[in-house]
């Protein structure tokens, strides 16, 4: 394996520059082919005005999750989850997924039948179907892999690339608290692991720890806008930490961005944890991801329609490309927004 | 993990017993979803007479591959094929394909380039789209998952169900050469652990060796089928094992069968090589697997068509359900067909 002239580590390229370099040579063949790679999913012409949009996530234990504190009922749930919320922020309904798994002999069929309850749940709260899957066995642990199929009109697909200047930048929900409720079950896990009978302290950090574990999907946002009648101009789901997906915004519609940072939603228990744990609450909700919450931009027309509107909060607006991305805090310089999200292919 | 009072061990199920029992309690909730879990493919309708098909399978290292002996540019290629196998299963013409891998720091990029390099020939050679996927690190080797889009007009479509008494039973190319592939590699892999200078002895067996490291899908029988005005009544592709695929065709059609073992096509090099490792090579054509060859069934009346048509045997005929599956040996008693096929939750 391997080229003995030359060996670029995975961590060098980082997960965004791999993509770009491995799937960089695919050009779509089909004229169904309406979106390949680099939004949060495919958009497939169904031929009567009709798409179809496909995303996919790939789960492995050890990596996404640890299943020293993961309630296997949970992580089927969240594996549905993350994929549906992709679905959203193409602007689609779900109504399709398939469930891949691999597990290793650790695993009785009384533990999947768990997974598959949270699947299930799932599966009924978002009104999806399981339509297939794979199930295999594995010499390492569980691996999950999902695909979730939605649908949506052509004209009502939202992309990356559609933000222009002066649009409002919106978020819903609040930012940060699943990374707070990932630092807190690390911090219990730890001690447990050196004191066996010490018992977790979880109490009073519900909200932090369902953000982690049991996390939902914006479809109700979804719904509202299109029953205001608001087709966002650009969408995106914020997965990796704000910060990653403003700049994928940013770079998709060829726009600049200033976001107020007193604007950004955090939640009470996620400010009082980041304080417990010494972390600045907005390096939780800038670049700890897995919020699964929507980041969008609508022209500056529909400013009173998304400022009243339950669960989304104006944070900023898109302005031109030469002006860059930058935060605007309380006082003091603009900072300069970089990714410093969630790397999957970092080097530890 | 787990439930104390009662622990079933995967292996106690087997694969097909695991998937319904996980899968059982989902019924299809969309119109759209025309057929579920328990295909080749689930078949969602476009609404205009027109449906796609979507496929999943996962391959994990050291269960699926063992990157000791096979190429990555090569499993590349295969990941590919074997899901657009399953599309043209259901009389499908794949369209799209999303790709996710895990991979540990053991690889560089230069071995992706390969793997993709791999894929990309697979998506040029059967004019398919790559069109998304996902990307992350894994603490355990590599992990591939693809996932298969196809189309096919819904009065095209072909499912395991459709068999009726009288039909032909049809395969395409030959059976177990894939596996035996298989054991002269792990063979020489032996060999070559206890004695590091051994070179490999593959000379002279490059057909065996391409069935296992380079399989193609079967899309030049779709084309002709369909060229011939043939529609299959019930067609599934061969990656289990004959035995395997079968029962499958057997149980969803409610059906019975007969196989007359001398019309099952064994190419040359598969029986030389059988007789070498002291197999059966009729052993290897039913339960060896990775053949991806199609098994389909067509009404007796279209028995010129097929016969004359190439590479298409014609190895037996559909019979009553209460006649049961059996294969007819040149001589002695008929052998009831079980599902011997390689089984991704074995015990060891």
């Amino acid at each position: 394996m391997g080229n003995i002239t030359k060996r670029t580590e995975l961590y060098e390229l980082g997960e965004f520059k791999l993509i770009d370099r491995l799937t960089g040579s695919f050009v779509p063949k089909h004229q169904e082919t309406l979106k390949g790679v680099g939004d949060d999913a495919a958009v497939i012409s169904a031929g009567n005005g009709e798409c179809l949009v496909v995303t996919t996530d790939l789960l492995l234990e050890g990596i996404h999750f640890d299943l020293t504190y993961f309630p296997l009922k949970h992580l089927g749930y969240k594996a549905i989850v993350v994929n549906l919320s992709d679905v959203y922020a193409m602007n689609a309904t779900p109504l399709q997924v398939t469930v891949s798994i691999g597990v290793s002999k650790r695993f009785c069929v009384e533990d999947l039948d768990e997974l598959y309850r949270g699947i299930k749940l799932a599966c009924d709260n978002y009104n999806v179907d399981l339509v297939g899957g794979d199930t295999t066995s594995s010499i390492t642990g569980m691996t999950i892999s999902v695909t979730a199929i939605g649908k949506v009109k052509e004209s009502e697909v939202v992309y990356r690339s559609g933000a222009t200047i002066n649009d409002l930048i919106c978020v819903t929900g609040n930012l940060g608290a699943a990374y707070m409720g990932l630092q807190l079950l690390e911090r219990e896990k730890r001690i447990f692991e050196t004191n066996r009978v010490a018992k977790p302290k979880l109490e009073g950090y519900d909200y932090v720890l369902e953000r982690i574990l049991k996390p939902e999907a914006r479809k109700n946002v979804i719904d509202n806008l299109r029953k205001a009648g608001v087709k966002p101009t650009a969408m995106i789901d914020i997965s990796d930490g704000l910060s990653s997906e403003l700049l994928h915004i940013c770079k998709s519609s060829n726009v600049g961005c200033r976001v107020y940072m007193e604007k950004i939603p955090i939640d009470e228990q996620t400010a009082k944890m980041a304080e417990e744990f010494n972390i600045d609450p907005f390096t939780a909700a800038l670049n700890g991801g897995e919020d699964y919450e929507l980041l969008f931009t609508v022209p500056l027309s529909e400013y009173q329609v998304v400022d009243s509107m339950e669960g989304v909060r104006v944070i900023g607006h898109i302005v031109e490309p030469h002006l860059g991305a930058y935060m605007v805090p309380p006082s003091g310089e603009d900072i300069r927004i970089t990714a410093q999200g969630w790397n999957a292919l970092q080097k530890e």
